[in-house]
């Protein structure tokens, strides 16, 4: 039995190391800059094996709480658009950045990350000169362009600059020129004085078919898909509202100067949400189950008044006081923040921040971001938006097809209303021309004016007047005006949609930094605290050597796991087993079974967990199902422990 | 015990029909025209639910298949690509098609599929006119265009006509338009004349950044983001070959004309392998296993000669006689046959052909397509490859970063050579530049050469003459030759590239097409039938009705199989249980359980399979596991049958 199973691992014993991260992610090459011996394009990444792994797993994890858990519709639509579709939603015209140009060298920069970074770093000075521990923020492409000149700045002037930074997001093109010319900023890279901002759309264009007449886009979101399709899946969702539906897929957004590593790139995989509701009921039949959550808000009202103060309160009371504005976008928002906690994020560094008015994109009426902390500061990774019925009253009033609602009412609607009839033979005949004329006139009156016109020719005549002051009189027989019922047994609605959108190169980033620790014995081991279920590899195999008389026993274990579904790696490279391991903890492998000659004589196995690095003993046959279990997730390791004996071989291994 | 489960369910009652399948796919919204409600995009197509879910299922499959059973490194590189890199592939100058243009509209079209289209007519024409049956081929944009003119034609025409069709990848631009003069061919849409054939590049251009200045391209493959990649990935495999890297994701190509629905599209999945191997031993150690799967092939000689006599042969057979070129490619051929039986394509429907010369990619030394057989022909559905060393020679030659194996050569090779060794300092003072030309003509003398200065040296002094004519006098103290031995211990090398490569689209969609059938009693219920590990859908919970009182059940049916993994759909709508189970057939899923009023009384519940419509009836305890075990094809519908009681009541449900 083990005893010590709890000894606790210092995973803080040594600070945040961005610039160790970063090379252990590159030479373990979870990912690489694209084209990297081309010298590579900025803002494009491919993901390695153990990236694409970690994607891949977070995408099914994904596809199984949203799609699976809510029975949602999934969709995989074309990158490719015609530009028709993007100038109907909008994005031709508003999809776009503010970017200013260096009046000297050209070089094009982001004018509200111009603002950012540059009152950052005079914030950061101002600190360092009043003897202030200074938190350094790092930018990746340039550390040395961050760090501040100690320059002591006037209170007031300190406070006006994290005013602007509280709410830069709020400010259109002609107030970021306002302030760069206000706050003397000018390009940090050459001291140059930059332009005026002016708009940049985002969008990659091209063309489609071989005459060069079809222009077209690359989609910078993978929305516009699912709202052109949204009578076929209204309709195979036997014609019920709400629904959802789903797709993961490529997006492209021609970024001005992406400089943030994953944080910031021109290609990116998405996960989208469009969950479709009854614009007049907004509530959600699963609410009760999530009610009870905290979650950390940062509401719009807070940001207005300069203030980034957190308010942690549950969903319920949230939403009961109007914070969040409805059912389903207060679900939504919980749904999200559990996603993120069960794929690993630290939930102390995760809040939802709500977008200021000017900050919203152009479709969207309310919008919350998932922000997650890491080096950089707060990132979005998640942003949960109320599109309203904006895009798909668009697309509708622009090709006439109707992307409606039509909703068989319980109780009909029976109203009472006037009705016009003509004797159109004989008013046609007698009046020609005159007769459109009256149509015209009577077709336009109110109820009051018809009731009117009916009392006077209840009376036997009634005059009445064209705009132009032709006059005509008109008789019961050639005119009747009469109550009639109607019965309305259909409603029909546009109905609104709530968005929730993940960015998944964001919160794979983030993850692998909340992850990332190094030994307390040893700075350079370091250590991805990945969750089995996400983890690219769940089990690593490893044998005394790549001696022929281990491979039966390799096979037979690997075989068993895989029969679970558990798929295990192999390494029977000639280094030492302590090196094997140290190598699988950068990987994130949270799980290691070793074959030893025991194995071979006595069918023992020893099982070592990552994070603790404590190894457990046990007969083959009965650690394979403990191995199961563990990835599953359905025994953790304390468990664990109080079933097999620990290995006191450990120090010698590793 | 069910006796009577082997009634024979018969499929081919109702001959296939293409216009009957179509109607279902859209009506089911397996998949549509993109952008529809703006009147479309030839060759763009979305999928909608089940279409996604059934392209998710066979990416799954093709995972566990390949990258999980042979450990590939799996990847996940960008779309964007800068140009120089398709420049230095050879994709700018040669990744084209040949196009020609109706002189009078402007029309264009590709001059291959033109001759196909218009000699297959007149063949078709003939037999009409010969009375014979005509076997239509459908042309999806316009089905009169194919309906041949019944006119005879003469016994050598049409021989001449099939030589042609027999090799019609193998000609040239010029060729076309020399065929299209020699046979009259004009546009059957108008009858108007074409142009010569023209070469169109296929790739779709963009510009990355915002100045405008970095010209890009949409990938075309997926490959150059393997081989841009495979230093690291060499790293990545503890630098041992052979190894193999897969990625799944998005191509495009600019199709001059797609009318061939998902056959032919502008933007779809792909699943690329490439395989690294060392050139000198193309064989695999897992080729045993394979070596007697008997495949379909036709070769590359046998269509020279005009035709397409098919091979049976087993692999080991057609590598010994080297009709397949090494073991690494057959053992792939095998690999991809095993793959595209399993979920589900008819092996009598699939042949392996190998590219003539003029056929291949210009990257390609040999080629063998997975051809599958539908409604439009034999398509081209898996290509497999050799690149040999073309692609990672011409990135190293233009980045001057080496894409090579250093091997550790287990006996170093020792060779002998002659070694110069100059008095530096004093030829250097007396001779100034003179010393310069010395090197220049010493360092340019062979083996012989250098032996017989050596031996001038011996006896004193030598003389050696400019190519200008300026003599030197050189002697033993101031150049020496002497024998030295050189030990090479690494041999360095670029592997050979094997690269099967995947069109997920139309595998998918011929699929459907040999998945698909109607219930002999009524042609209009069609049935695909799906294998359970590839269907969208596996089990469908049916109430009798929505009422409130079957919905614990439904829940705890439907837990019980997520629990085991296996995920189902309610359907508790107001239609029939037939009409319910029917939409269903249509949408391919293999089981459904009906829960009744016995249900609730006796936990009853009945099991239907999909192809039969047998239902099976047991205890809900009993069911589910035997459900499990259906679905992960570790039971069979006989076995069921035999644990579980045929349900009488059929024919009241159907």
């Amino acid at each position: 039995m083990a005893e010590n199973f709890q000894a606790p691992v210092n995973k803080t014993a040594h600070a945040f190391d961005k610039g160790r991260l970063e090379s252990m992610l590159s030479t373990r090459f979870f990912y690489a800059p694209a084209f990297e011996i081309y010298r590579g394009v900025a803002g494009l990444y491919d993901y390695g094996p153990p990236g694409s792994s970690l994607q891949a797993n977070i995408l099914a994890e994904w596809r199984k709480h949203f799609i699976i858990e809510e029975h949602m519709l999934e969709l995989d639509t074309t990158i490719l658009t015609p530009a028709t579709v993007f100038e109907t939603s909008g994005h031709v015209a508003r999809f776009a950045d503010w970017m200013v140009k260096d009046i000297k060298t050209g070089d094009v920069l982001r004018a509200d990350h111009l603002v950012k970074n540059v009152l950052e770093a005079r914030i950061a000075g101002d600190k360092e000169a009043r003897g202030q521990a200074v938190r350094v923020v790092e930018d990746e492409k340039d550390k040395k362009k961050k760090k501040a000149k100690p320059v002591k700045l006037l209170d007031e002037v300190v406070a006006e600059y994290e005013r602007i930074l509280a709410q830069l997001d709020n400010y259109s093109g002609p107030e970021l020129g306002q302030l760069l010319r206000d706050h003397n900023i000018t390009n940090p890279d050459t001291g140059n004085a930059v332009s005026e901002p002016q708009l940049f759309n985002l969008m990659f264009a091209s063309s489609i078919g071989p005459t060069g007449q079809h222009p077209g886009y690359l989609r910078p979101e993978t929305a516009q898909g699912h709202f052109l399709n949204f009578s076929r899946l209204l309709e195979f969702n036997n014609r019920r509202v709400p629904f959802a539906s789903a797709q993961i897929g490529r997006s492209f957004r021609n970024e001005i100067s992406p400089r943030a590593g994953l944080l910031r790139v021109r290609e990116f995989t998405m996960a989208e949400i469009e969950h479709y509701v009854d614009p007049e009921n907004k509530r959600h039949e699963r609410f009760h189950e999530v009610r009870d959550v905290e979650l950390d808000l940062l509401d719009r009202h807070v940001q207005s008044s300069g203030h980034t103060t957190i308010t942690r309160i549950s969903i319920g009371e949230a939403v009961d006081k109007g914070i969040v504005a409805n059912e389903t976008l207060g679900y939504f928002l919980v749904r999200i923040y559990l996603f993120l906690i069960k794929i690993g994020i630290n939930p102390k560094r995760l809040r939802f921040r709500q977008h200021m008015s000017n900050e919203m994109a152009h479709y969207a009426t309310d919008c919350w971001d998932a922000e997650i902390e890491n080096s950089t500061g707060w990132t979005e990774c998640v942003g949960c938006a109320d599109r309203a019925a904006y895009d798909l009253t668009v697309h509708s009033a622009k090709t006439g097809h109707p992307l409606v609602v039509q909703e068989e009412l319980k109780e009909p609607i029976v109203t009472e209303k006037l009705v016009v009839g003509y004797d159109r033979k004989t008013l046609g005949k007698t009046l020609g021309k005159g007769f459109a004329i009256i149509q015209s006139v009577v077709g336009g009156m109110n109820e009051a004016e018809l009731l009117n016109l009916k009392g006077q020719l209840a009376q036997g005549s009634a005059v009445i007047v064209s705009p132009e002051g032709q006059q005509f009189k008109l008789t019961p027989d050639t005119l009747s005006i009469e109550w009639k019922t109607f019965t309305q047994s259909v409603r029909e609605y546009t109905p609104n949609v709530i968005e929730p959108s993940f960015g998944i190169g964001r919160i794979l980033y983030t993850l692998l930094e909340h992850s990332f620790w190094s030994r307390e014995q040893d700075v350079d081991r370091g250590v991805l605290s990945l969750p089995p279920i996400i983890a690219p590899t769940k089990v690593l195999i490893v044998p005394l050597s790549p001696r022929d008389e281990f491979k039966p026993l390799v096979r037979e274990v690997s075989a068993k796991l895989r029969k679970a579904g558990v798929f295990s790696n192999v390494d029977d490279s000639n280094q030492t087993i302590g090196k094997r391991y140290a190598r699988n903890d950068e990987l994130g492998t949270p799980f290691g079974l070793t074959i030893d000659f025991a194995s071979i004589s006595k069918r023992t196995m020893t099982l070592r967990e990552r994070d603790t690095t404590i190894q457990l003993i046990g007969d083959i046959d009965e650690v394979i199902p403990i191995v199961i279990e563990l990835v599953n997730g359905s025994m953790d390791w304390p468990e664990a422990c109080q079933r097999l004996s620990i290995y006191e071989g450990v120090q010698s291994l590793e």
